[in-house]
C-alpha cells in the first residue's frame, strides 16, 4: 500500500504547516488572553475539568482554519467532529492538561495534529506558559523553537530509563489494569508522572527515554507519532477500544526505539 | 522555649531577604549564561550528576554572601559547609533538578534557605526557565512573583487529591522502603511525580494537595517549610537518619493539613 502522504508536495506541506501554526498563534494568544482577564472553571459530565479557555481557543482555532479551508475536517476535544469525510483533517486539544492550566501550572500545552487520509503530516505541541514549542512534518524533520531535535540527544546521560507514566488512574478507567501499572512502576524506577503533552514534548527532545499514554482519545496524541519519528524515534500503539461518548480511545508508548520495544513488550506481558 | 526567630527584627528580616534575593539573582544569572554559554556535565561518586553551571552558580552565591557576611554559615549541595557555628547559615541547592537540568527541561530550579539558630526564617524557590520566583520570611507571607499565595487556592477544584511523590528509586535508595511507596500509589492514584522543587513550588500555589520527599539532603528541603507554613500550609518531618557521607537525610510531606495528616497517618502505618 502506498503511503498516502506522498501525495502530498513540498511546497504544500510548508502551506500547510504554515497556515497551521498561524493557527497556534491565535491559539495561544487566546489562550495568554484569557489568563490575563480571569477565566471560568466547570466540571464536565465525566469529572474532568474544561474552562472557558478551552472554549475560547478551539472556537478561535475553527473559525480560523473554516474560514481559509471551509472543506476542512475538524475534531476537536470540545466542540467535536466537522466535515467528517474531508481528505485532511485536523485534530486539536486546545489545552491539554487542563487540570494543571486551571490551576495556573506552566506545564499544559495546545496539541494540534494535521492528517491525510488517516496518515499523520504534521504535529505541533505548543506551551505558551514556556514558550517552547514544539512542530514535525512528515519527512522534515521534528523542530523545538527552531532548533532540531533528536530523542537520541541525552541517551547514555545517566544510568537507569526515564519513562514517563500516565498518573495510576488512567490505567483503572476503562478497566482494571492495575498489573500493567504495577510491572512498569516495578521495571522503571525513575518513572516520571508529568500527565501532560508536556511529556511527549521532552521525549522529542530527548529529556525522557520514553513516555506512554493509556486509554485515551486522539486529540491527545494528535501530534504525537509525526513528531517522535521525524525525531529519530519509534511509536508503538499497544491497544485501541470504543469508549462510549467519547470515540476511540488509544495506549501508546513512543520514544527511542530500544526502550519503546522492551516497555511494548512488557505491557504485552502483563495486559 | 521561645521561637529564636522572634529576635529577628523586622528591618533585620527584610536586609537578610532583599540580601538573599539578590544572590539568588546572580544565581540565576549565572546558570542562564551557562545555558546559553554550554556547559560540561559529569557524574558524581553518588552516580548522580552534577554540571559546571552548579558548580559556577554555588561558588558565586558563596562567594556573593562572604563579601558582605564574612561570618554567614553556608551549606552547600556541592561546596560543603562554612562556618559551621555561625548563627545565621545560609542552605543552598544551587540548580534542584540537576539530571532534568542537564538535558534542558525548564522545571529545575535553585532552593535557598535562611536559617537563624535552626529555625527557618527565609526560603526561596526560583525557578530561572520558567520566569517564576516563590519567597517567604517567616511571620510575612509567602509570594511567587509579588503574588501573594494559598495552599487552599484550588481546594476542591476537582475531586481527589493531587499528591506529587518523589521517584519509587528514592524509596528504595537508603533501605527498602516498597510498602510504603505501594501505599503511597494505591491511596492517591491522582499521584505526579516532577522530582524537583518545581513540585514544592506547585504546593505553596496551591497546584498541588500535598507533595513528598523521601530521604533527601537538608538542601533539596532548605526552603520549603518556610514557605508551606507561610502558605497557610503544614509540614511534617516524617524521619531522618544519617547517609554517611552526605549528612542527615529528612523524609517530609507538606501541603494543605488535612491531606498532610493523612499522608503523614498512611506513611506511619508502613515505614
Amino acid at each position: 500500500m502506498t503511503d498516502p502522504r506522498r501525495q502530498i508536495s513540498g511546497p504544500e506541506r510548508r502551506a500547510l504547516l504554515e497556515l497551521t501554526l498561524g493557527l497556534v498563534d491565535a491559539c495561544a494568544d487566546t489562550i495568554r488572553a484569557c489568563v490575563a482577564a480571569g477565566f471560568e472553571v466547570e466540571r464536565k459530565a465525566d469529572g474532568s475539568l474544561v474552562t472557558s479557555a478551552d472554549i475560547a481557543a478551539e472556537k478561535g482555532f475553527r473559525e480560523g482554519l473554516l474560514a481559509s479551508r471551509p472543506d476542512a475536517g475538524i475534531l476537536g476535544e470540545e466542540l467535536g467532529l466537522t466535515n467528517a469525510d474531508a481528505d485532511f483533517r485536523w485534530v486539536i486539544d486546545p489545552i491539554d492538561g487542563t487540570a494543571e492550566f486551571a490551576r495556573h501550572m506552566p506545564i499544559y500545552g495546545s496539541i494540534v495534529g494535521v492528517y491525510y487520509r488517516d496518515a499523520p503530516l504534521i504535529g505541533v505541541l505548543d506551551h505558551p506558559a514556556l514558550g517552547m514549542r514544539v512542530h514535525a512534518v512528515h519527512g522534515e524533520g521534528a523542530f523545538a523553537n527552531g532548533r532540531p531535535l533528536s530523542v537520541e540527544t541525552y541517551a547514555g546521560l545517566a544510568p537507569g530509563v526515564r519513562l514517563g507514566l500516565p498518573s495510576r488512574s488512567s490505567f483503572l478507567k476503562d478497566s482494571d489494569n492495575e498489573a500493567v501499572h504495577q510491572a512498569l512502576v516495578a521495571a522503571y524506577p525513575n518513572f516520571r508522572v508529568y500527565h501532560t503533552c508536556y511529556a511527549h514534548t521532552l521525549v522529542a527532545s530527548g529529556a525522557l527515554d520514553a513516555s506512554m499514554e493509556w486509554d485515551t482519545p486522539a486529540w491527545d496524541l494528535a501530534a504525537t507519532r509525526v513528531i517522535v519519528e521525524e525525531a529519530g524515534g519509534r511509536y508503538v500503539t499497544l491497544r485501541e477500544h470504543d469508549r462510549p461518548g467519547v470515540g476511540t480511545v488509544y495506549s501508546a508508548v513512543f520514544g527511542r526505539a530500544a526502550v519503546v520495544e522492551e516497555v511494548a513488550a512488557l505491557v504485552e506481558r502483563y495486559a
